[in-house]
């Protein structure tokens, strides 16, 4: 899918993921919480047992490349690439290869939304760890297939896709790091800015299939190479900007939120007299962060 | 030895390896140990005072590359290429450079398998970290010569080797840092699955000599080279299924075998009144973990 | 602005901050500060209620840069480069790439600038962090935008500004560190000599623009392009003797200012009779440092 | 110096301290020191207060560069190249690069000699950490000078001084760890082994100026290629028992020394009996790391 719509939608996957990303972590500093929760469907929408706790970010990574991967094997309507390998042709050659590597490509980020599943249902001690490497398993096969995937391009093209690659490896980086430390508040910060800045870099490419100029981004022209590292330092500068808008849109809601409707009930609570000073402490950072979330 | 032959007998050794290896970090992570153990021959086996402890790691890291090279040297039955220099050409050449990498590679995994049978042996202190140093030196004496040995190659070998580089330099880097860290359940995990990959990708080096299409790859195909980095991706995610059944026969055998033989032992077990709280709770954590689940 | 005052600017604005830093470091470690403080303007020189404390640093990030983009547009007098596309050729191409690069170099040192003026003013925990946070991705984007803006230079221009890459991506390194890390004193030094080095090469630069052969640096020439990373060289170590020559006359000054007026004070502290030993130990080390040598 | 007598200084340098630290290390890790200590000269050899504690090691450093400086001028006999700018020729080039290279790599190990002096004699509290710095530093200008040094050389020559770096890249790295962790044995280790491979790595550059099988090396052939890197990771193996075999005999010595002349000092020592066992330990240890000294 060399087209636009085939990079509209991981683009518009990305964001999504990145803001409702942005969102929790927005929330999660400012409710001071020592892990950043993944809210969770409600519980009617889970019928089975083995299902019992299914995240929303879960089930997008599960949902959107599922969408990806018919596209690619079947769209435009009518088309079938569900095949590898040309048997008709003597040579027995591969064929499909762009959509055998995005479909790859989806497929780790599929495997990467089942381990959510299956560790926030099952697993209490080592569920964290197994999402983090399975999260940044999906980004280094990004790193490797887009490697394979700008062989023979254009140095444009070439040039657009390495910059795409710099967030996403740190990404992986990060999420790798993350398996080790996965409650640590910048990382999530920094998660939050790398995951905007791709998505933000891929409507950059949207934009090069509809430039604004009306005249198409020329391939060998050193001027063009020289702005398109120039944008996306923008783009760095942009993520930036959109990330303290969220922050800044979540702490509205937050204090309004919590001046509203929370102060009251926590008001009434029972003071535990008895407990010990840290006890107490510990008590009253759960109330708040349960004042916010509710 | 570019041959079948030539790369099946590492791809096993490897697989034997990984899936033993595997077995023992599933065993470790079931019976939750601090330190992975490595079973040791039975006693009656080990004649010499100097060799009292010998793992079936350490002698598996001795046998194997023995086997390597007198192949290496001696096959097919009546070539001797155990020259390096051929005295009759006036220039003096050096000769059989494949040979002497093969050989120099087998040569450092059988100096870790004799690091860990002395280490295992005599040495109470340093000998983890030795082990784990005299590994990871081993893979990078591999990394090294693989970078020489895919020069003057067609671009196809080329890749093929350098996706191998992949998980064996990664191999290195866990175990120079398991040199500090020995001790980390994550550590463990990573070396099986990285060594899964290791020998399956061996394997599918040995496929492209017997090609499932009938038909050769080609080396100058971009397609071909194309789909190279695909199988590679695919081989990673193999290498987490397999993993994953493995865990699974383990702790089938674990939960079995505890419930079985080890229950009334731990019913029985006198309690410890009179020991201090944190000492009980130890004691509990050990019941439970022999019980398992049941 | 590829000219001598092109590079003169920068060179002279990293200068002065490399100078100031590395005093900042020098008192601070005189001092035994476990916080590098950053000194801020006098207080009536503060109007607004939103710019509580600024700096002396944030405002030099913030001017410097400001200076240098007006030249960048509007010099030599009379030019006007505020545009990006070229409307009037119908093949709509972009202008000016090296102007726009070094302004969105610029501008994120500005961002970095305005970070530290609002961290320093309203943020109490999260400060500091923003502020490394902020340097680091300024020098992360000067070395992207390096990295274009000496295609299709020659080998020596590109040599040189290879050079110059290697203490600002050392330096946007350490900055990165230092999010986590941001009080560990021999970090201030790296920082304060990696800025050293990064000024003295850019007057380096400089030099090549009024060679002091009076004949002009041969692009080509391998002796030119092996005499220049031996220089860099010689830079490492000037800039070594800069930063102890810095340290020295802190240190003259220090121990000067804190006998003249200190040690009167110091001499005439009540002793804590009461306290613990490890208090005790804790004030004698404080005396002994105001105190210094003398 | 691109002859055997320029390149046999180095290596003969580096042997001599590699040696000595492997051998300060063995006794180190046999003595158990929690601290490598640097033995100093005698005293009466001292003069001056400046010097107050002077290494051995200290010494080479200053003494053998400043040889090897005197031999880029003025050897052989009779020549001075103690000029860097031919004033004569119009076009004022460069001149005798590879000597000012080779001087600027000997001015880092003086400027490394020089900061373990002063640190010795004058640092309590930096010291380590400056002396650790400055070596890691020497080693950067060595590889990076390195590399400027091999350009328009032969494959062959390219290859052989690549090869070089990879130790002494480890080492300037090993180093700069250290700058933080400097009491760490593996460390010690490390570095020794290091520090072996690269002066006989030294030596197996000489041998290429003297072949053994009489003919030269050929630059342009593969196989020579091939057998340089299969040779490295030999000498990769040659360390390892030169380390082994310098252990040994420092063991040797050791138990030797150890139990032939301390053991009645130790074992008259007033035992301390109201000491908590805590203590008793430490005296214990630190009474065995004085037996092995004197």
């Amino acid at each position: 899918m060399g087209t636009l719509a085939g990079h509209l939608l991981p683009a518009i996957g990305f964001l999504v993921f990145a803001v409702y990303y942005s969102v929790l972590t927005s929330l999660a500093l400012l409710q001071e919480q020592r892990v950043l929760k993944h809210p969770v469907l409600p519980g009617k929408l889970q019928g089975h047992r083995l299902f019992r706790q299914v995240s929303y970010e879960a089930l997008t990574k599960v949902v959107i490349p599922i969408l990806g991967i018919f596209g690619e094997y079947f769209l435009p309507l009518g088309v079938n690439r569900l095949q590898m390998i040309d048997w008709k042709d003597p040579r027995r050659p591969f064929i499909f290869k762009d959509n055998w590597q995005h479909v790859t490509m989806f497929g780790f980020f599929i495997l990467s939304g089942v381990v959510d599943i299956v560790s926030q249902s099952h697993l209490a001690r080592w569920g964290v760890k197994l999402e983090r490497a399975a999260e940044a398993l999906s980004f280094y096969v990004l790193v490797l297939l887009m490697l394979t995937h700008i062989e023979n391009k254009s140095s444009l093209e070439i040039r657009v896709h390495l910059l795409l690659l710099i967030p996403s490896f740190l990404l992986a980086l990060v999420l790798t790091v993350e398996v080790w430390d996965p409650n640590s508040p910048p990382f999530w910060l920094l998660k939050s800015w790398l995951a905007l800045v791709l998505s933000s870099w891929m409507f950059q490419i949207c934009e090069m299939y509809v430039p604004f100029t009306g005249q198409p981004w020329r391939a060998e022209d050193p001027m063009d190479h020289a702005f398109l590292t120039i944008f996306f330092c923008w783009h760095l500068g942009l993520a930036i900007a959109v990330l303290i808008i969220i922050y800044g849109l979540c702490s509205l809601w937050h204090f309004h939120h919590s001046s509203w409707t929370k102060t009251p009930c926590a008001r009434y609570q029972p003071c535990p007299m008895e407990s010990s000073g840290e006890e107490l402490e510990k008590l009253k950072a759960e109330t708040l962060a349960q004042d916010g979330v509710v």
